[in-house]
């Protein structure tokens, strides 16, 4: 109970959970070089499949996410965070976020998504070394081709209730 | 401040705070054999009154949550977690849950629920052994019957402000 | 990694999130004594600059946010909090609230705010001394005037990439 990695493990998360939150935080405001300073300078960051949505190494994704300037606004709402340490230096993460994006004519586009995260402790702190996302659904305002989370099947015969909407 | 009590709360903080998002990440994945690990084999859970709303056991909450399969994609997103201790192996928690569902015709049903939860420290681990369920709110699309969250109704003789929608 | 002061920081975040998270619980109940009491005496609260929106004293913003009884019901989940001492006992935090508003006549209005506040440590534990609301965004239906949080604007010579929607 009083074991000092313990304490150490508690900061870790923090810390982790601090960079996680900042992502969004700069996001929104689009200090691109903030968010970008959250990331290993080799970071490989995938939020899909599109070339335009890849980006290799911090300058390349600082570049990449002034596409986020053809929205008017956003907001990043980040929760559901569960950190896995992989080393004493090195931990995953998975992470929901709940994106509103709003266009110039007023159009809205939300997503319910994740970020999947490998993180790892530098001299300057825990930055994320690999991004990739994916997404639990989004409203029909939203078509990013971001993938779907992987969702298990209904077993062989499976009715759906009755009298349940 | 250096209590090693003061430690042991904030890892068991965690610990609960890890299970009340886990079940959410396991119900979005419908992975119920998972997250009914996350319950006493003797839980209790009761969405609403409607007893296709209830369960009792843990295989029993495996089996009813299968008609989580009559949506399409589901994204429970958590929140607003507070904790209260009520004896070294046991602890009350509510916490706030936004989920979105989508039906395979793609209407979609939010709800901004609450969790209302007994937990109790087994040897495998914080498990939830008691769970009520309300809603501060739905859009029209939710048509689930939980029950309403309790809220103050104004004082006599209350009337709104002017010149504010 | 064993200093004492960081157990001390790891609780003071604690209980200042508790305080947060607090106050969206006992606003969605309109528990208005309860949420008073998590501010300091002389706090000053500007949700906007409109003068119904503001007020100067844990009594004065008592009696303010009884113009929350307009609506039906409210939902505030709270996400994304970053905190920052500026002293053993004092702190500055900012704060995402996803708050959904539901008139009588079933009307809705989201907002996607931001709570900038300062807290100080009073016998008492952490209370807001200041809070100062923006919003990243709302949806249409939101039309009360809180002011727009900061965000950078394209470098010159910005174009949208050709391809994303």
């Amino acid at each position: 109970m009083t074991d000092p990695a313990d304490l150490g493990a508690v900061l870790a998360r923090q810390d982790i959970t601090d960079v996680l939150v900042a992502y969004c935080c700069h996001l929104d405001r689009m200090d691109l070089g903030a968010l970008a300073a959250l990331f290993t300078e080799d970071c490989a960051v995938v939020y899909g499949a599109d070339p335009a949505l890849t980006a290799h190494g911090r300058s390349h994704l600082e570049q990449s996410l002034a596409r986020m300037w053809r929205w008017k606004r956003t907001a990043h709402h980040l929760s559901n965070v569960r950190i896995t340490f992989t080393g004493p230096d090195s931990a995953e993460s998975e992470s929901y976020v709940h994106a509103w994006h709003e266009t110039p004519d007023g159009r809205t586009a939300t997503i319910f998504g994740r970020y999947l995260d490998t993180l790892v402790r530098t001299p300057e702190g825990w930055r994320i070394s690999r991004r990739r996302m994916d997404m639990n659904g989004a409203d029909q305002g939203f078509r990013v081709p971001i993938p779907p989370a992987p969702r298990a099947a209904p077993p062989p015969g499976w009715q759906p209730p009755q009298g349940l909407d």
